[in-house]
């Protein structure tokens, strides 16, 4: 494997050397690895914002990158490491549920391996940084061309995550925000496909409190400071403040509800 | 082109997964790039930073370096996304001007051509995400040798920023706080050269109300806590707090007034 | 040297381009090498930070990686700038302590040389910016290969950062928290080896005025909201909140006192 890539998402912030050292692991099994930060700021042991990050980013990379994922308040408890082939994409993670959406989302039927040799791992393994221990130094023997079948047996059964689903009443959709972005945008979980059927109706767009005062394409249609709704890039209905940060200045958070009400006759506008 | 290098400077911070699929986006295309991340710390939709971010990095870099810049507060409306050629640095970036001091830092006249060819694209294209669906797929194919002239037509016009001039008295130069470092030590847009004229006399340095107790060639000769000011690493004014934060603890922000006097008399010191 | 690996630790933070700027000029002297970013949010001027965090980090790096370091509250002053082989490891940083901890945790003789040579320098070489003027170039010019023995003389003596020793009484050790990681997490500066010897005694851990519920292996083993202590994954005691933040919970900071107690019988429990 010429120039292998391996990514790393974790929550372990940058103040601390914990990447770094996950990083010098994974160089000094395979010096040749060419390592991808893509974040190292999500949310202390928030596995549904995990959730979220890799159904955005992982379907996007070439095949055969090998994805190394440490979202872990279960470290040092019984909980699996688990090796995943996901349509041809690699994971290295938990046994956390936190590859729901992205399992979701690729529609293939997954390979699960449990870690289970040792030889493949840093001695002695810690009781608290398995990222350094076990995952890290898997990544960089994969990276070399290491047979997964290795790894350990196949797994059957993981853990989902259990998410809230939108539901559907005749005139009315409820969702719940399931994502803020570093914008404060407020990302639901109500798709652009569950509005199609109300495509020529007037709707009505809430979240908390707050009605959005138009539903735009792009940000930039609107005024600065007004509240919009969109579709965003994930094919999902947000809310965000032009020029502004919507989670701050409505203080909403993930679990806000968010209502999208359709007006009865699609010639009438409600009010 | 053997391993190309890509650059990344945004404003969508970590948390989310918008860097991430830009990577992948990239390296889905040409997977032997080696991707460099300048920063995605910018602040949201702040063109004025990013002007400034750029023209203290982007000159260092090699010639041939593909620099993708997106902070783009007008994404999905009709402004144009841009590949500009400016003395061999090639940067593909919303025609939005935050590249206006580097190209007069560059000095160079400027190849700019509007990305008008879909077939270069992440196909569908949303309206929020251009980073992800037009610029990172252009990059990708940059960096294989694509011939730039595909990109589509040269454009004779682009947006340029306004930014504040500093004006000069006869004893008095007037400027502006235009930076402030993640140190909050405050970069003003008056320049080492302004300050040559002067050389012999004694001068006042004052931010907001705050006048500079010390006049020094680095941050190390003063005592921790004072504000000084000095020349910097980009030959501009700028004032800093030693050992502490300028920014905060003089709550001053970019756009506050900064003065400079002189003493009429260069054996005279002011008092 | 093929595809050498550099890698940058700093307190520059991520919205200035001070960190782009290091990289455009190690690109630019060598177009071949890897950047690894270890962290660019050391706490401003922060060295006993840095030196946990380089302790926690470089030794698992491949020998042969070049780590430039730029935590430098003495810019621009006397202090000298150095070249460091450690095992193996090298370094290029401010002669300013912040490798104490690594140095004795590699245990190694160091090999140092004080940086003299302007050739291999950035010209005009800034005041304020050395990370950019020297320790870039130089380690560019490394990565190609340039012999360690040209950039200056050997220097025999060097600055040692002065850290807080635990203290051990018969029934008693008193350390201090020495370092706050980004979950919260206390590291203090009380080995597990220090405990061997009460290996069948009970104890009690107290941080400040709090005092651990619980002694753990690993976080997940008691409830969210206990304060816990174990042994991190540096072989160090740590206090944590589970899925919390020690550090904003309980108010504490780095130099906080530590207090292990022993019960005086094996059998007894201390209340």
């Amino acid at each position: 494997v010429p120039n292998p890539i391996i990514t790393l998402t974790t929550d372990f912030g940058e103040a601390s050397h914990y990447v770094a050292a996950m990083k010098g692991v994974i160089l000094a099994i395979n010096p040749a690895v060419r390592i991808v930060d893509l974040s190292h700021r999500i949310p202390p042991q928030d596995l549904r914002h995990a959730d979220h990050f890799l159904a955005g980013a992982i379907p996007y990379f070439p095949i055969g990158a090998i994805h190394v994922v440490v979202v872990d308040p279960g470290v040092g408890t019984e909980r699996s490491l688990l090796y995943v082939e996901l349509g041809g994409h690699r994971l290295l993670l938990p046994d956390n549920g936190c590859w729901t959406t992205l399992a979701a989302k690729v529609g293939a039927t997954p390979l699960v391996r449990q870690l289970s040799e040792p030889r493949f791992w840093r001695q002695p393994v810690s009781n608290t940084f398995h990222g350094r221990d076990i995952l890290a130094p898997t990544a960089g023997h994969l990276s070399l061309g290491l047979d997964p079948a290795l790894l350990g047996p196949t797994q059957t059964a993981w853990l989902k995550l259990e998410q809230p689903r939108p539901s559907r009443g005749e005139l009315e959709i409820t969702g719940t925000v399931m994502f803020i972005d570093d914008f404060g945008n407020l990302v639901t979980n109500i798709s652009e496909s569950m509005l199609e059927a109300w495509s020529d109706r007037s709707l009505e767009f809430r979240v908390g409190d707050h009605v959005a005062s138009r539903r735009v394409l792009s940000y930039g249609e609107a005024q600065p400071g007004q509240l919009v709704s969109l579709i965003g890039s994930s094919q999902l209905l947000e809310f965000a403040v032009v020029n502004g940060n919507a989670a701050r200045s409505l203080q909403v958070t993930v679990g806000t509800p968010v209502k999208v009400f359709a007006g009865q006759d699609p010639s009438k506008r409600i009010s």
